[in-house]
């Protein structure tokens, strides 16, 4: 049965990174794999050919596709647009919302190809890796009541975050299979001395643990989560949080690894249909230049392979070729160390596909 | 005119602590200056006394005072306690909501006898000193309403992100004004692209910026602070943001400088009261041993002197006093180096008085 996949390039270095897994894609199209590609617009990119972030024809595509890869959205251009429900972020909230992709893996794992390029000392991050899975379509992100109004003659801004049961339980149940599948170590990670949703949270994720007996569950406060993570990263295994904490422990948890260019993401619903992002941004300072990483939404081609297509064969493939290009010296801008000579996108893309 | 202290050693590590901090308040008594120094229980330890984590009595002579010294709460033997209200965090919150300390100032400073603790590269935190200005009587922590519930057959929990913009203006205020004081860098973390609290809280922070021409605001993602961090913290100067986000980004850059045992922190009201406290925790694990760091409790007490009591002439002779023991090489545990020689808590006490 042919697969369809959806390429939804965005904003900024979106076009060009996506273009380069799009090659990728086809290389795999070559090898056999029966899939149909097609083309959407969402974000910025959307909002100034038809008028919304995620237009409705986009949305209807991407319901009907098996996966989606996603190169980024947003950039100065559309920050100053009054209407807040026309921002390109809230193309990427829709889609995460609309498709019920409430499951979002972020791998943090260090190349050792390009350990020197972490902030940390090297022997605090040698050979890390961890995932953090975060709670992507729930949580303060999408909590009702919502808003600015004025109350006693002033005006007061509020949101609120709030999980159910069944929402804690299902994003705990992806964690710990992941874990089971890992190093056996779940750290699940909320602010329960203080937040009453997280202490539900923390019942939930004890509830869940003797289902899992082959998985350690610990649980950290988020302040000390951040704090550990800078201190010894490679203390975690498998890292379980709210949409809020996950989005500000995944990035800093990338950050670690020095090369946010090079690490995907997946965002899973439960019929295991799934989006794929690089971690970065759009970049609008380097759009269009050719000189974009494109290694981490490659990668997010391996994960969908992975993760939505049931093909591990073919995503270690393009694993592979990525270690080998890198073990060949080859670098883009945002991974060179001082000096090294550094390869376009497009470059990178070839090396990628020599190599596979 | 007599101005009162009062000491509330709390749990753990906190009675040895503050009893090195008192020694340093009695030299300054010696020294001319006039204070009326008391303690009292707090945390689990008055619990454990009187049944509550923040007694009425404890209460009326922190208010009564003019600054409040304040060693750490918490421990394993209180966490399981069912009734939530009465764990030791509680007498905490309740003390900053009761005094309405909603200005917290969480200095990051690298001590250059200790930059080899830090877990980034050297040049990367060489001379860090940033100031962490978190609001702290409201947001998440306080917001109404709260709890956990029973909705359609499942129960839910759910927290309320609120701020008045009278509450974003009076931090704001304290965060421009102490920019100027410094070097005139503010940097508002917020995540307006997805919270209308935070869009509040960034407009008014726009709104003030003019009546501070001197200081140069910008506007950061907390994702990208927290990534920021890590990443090249000596970008940031004066860092202003809500309660919660304020509790994870202050954690992760007291961190960055690797010895969190050494940092101070104030947390101020309308009227200049004030409670001082170090940034660590209680430490269960080493109380009672004699081998906990005094030294962010002594330099608290430094704190004090400056933003309660108009004594900066005194509090920089504390600061050279802690600045000079470790100029001698000593070191408790937690900050030496491997192989160095440590000395005990009541050790570095005598080392501070007879430098000071
Ligand atoms: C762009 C923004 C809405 C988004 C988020 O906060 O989830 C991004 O930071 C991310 O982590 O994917
Ligand atoms: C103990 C806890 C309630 C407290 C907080 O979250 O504010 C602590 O982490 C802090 O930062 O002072």
């Amino acid at each position: 049965m042919t697969r369809k996949i959806l390429v939804l390039p965005g904003d900024g270095i979106g076009p060009e990174i996506t273009a380069q897994a799009s090659r990728v894609l086809a290389a795999c199209q070559a090898r056999g794999l029966d899939i149909e590609v097609e083309e959407a617009l969402v974000g910025g990119a959307a909002y100034d050919a038809e008028g919304s972030p995620l237009p409705e024809s986009t949305l209807a595509r991407a319901r009907a596709a098996n996966a989606v890869l996603l190169g980024a959205v947003g950039g100065p251009k559309w920050d100053t647009l009054e209407d807040i429900s026309k921002r390109p972020e809230k193309g990427l909230l829709g889609l995460r919302k609309e498709l019920g992709l409430f499951g979002n893996l972020r791998p943090a794992l260090l190349y050792p190809q390009l350990a020197e390029a972490s902030s940390l000392k090297p022997e605090l991050v040698a050979g890390l890796d961890i995932m953090i899975v975060r709670e992507l379509t729930g949580g303060i992100y999408f909590g009702q009541p919502r808003g600015i109004e004025e109350r006693d003659g002033q005006r007061v801004g509020y949101n609120t975050y709030v999980y159910s049961e069944a929402e804690i339980e299902r994003i705990g149940r992806v964690a710990f299979e992941m874990a089971s599948k890992r190093n056996k170590k779940l750290c699940s990670v909320d602010k329960a001395n203080v937040l009453e949703v997280t202490m539900l949270w923390r019942e939930v994720m004890e509830r869940l643990a003797p289902e899992y007996p082959d998985v350690e569950l610990s649980h950290m406060y988020v302040d000390n989560a951040a704090m550990q993570l800078v201190r010894a990263p490679k203390q975690f295994d498998v890292v379980v949080t709210g949409n809020m904490f996950g989005d500000i422990l995944s990035d800093a948890a990338a950050m670690l690894t020095g090369s946010i260019g090079m690490l995907p993401s997946a965002s899973l619903n439960a019929s295991g249909q799934g989006m794929y992002e690089p971690c970065h941004g759009s970049a609008p300072d380097i759009a269009g230049q050719n000189v974009a990483n494109p290694l981490a939404t490659i990668l997010s081609v391996a994960m969908m392979l992975r993760y939505s297509l049931g093909e591990a064969a073919l995503a270690e493939r393009i694993e592979a070729a990525v270690g080998q290009v890198l073990d060949d010296g080859l670098r883009t801008a945002d991974i060179a160390a001082e000096g090294q000579r550094t390869v376009s996108t497009a470059e990178m893309g070839d090396a990628v596909l020599a190599a596979f």
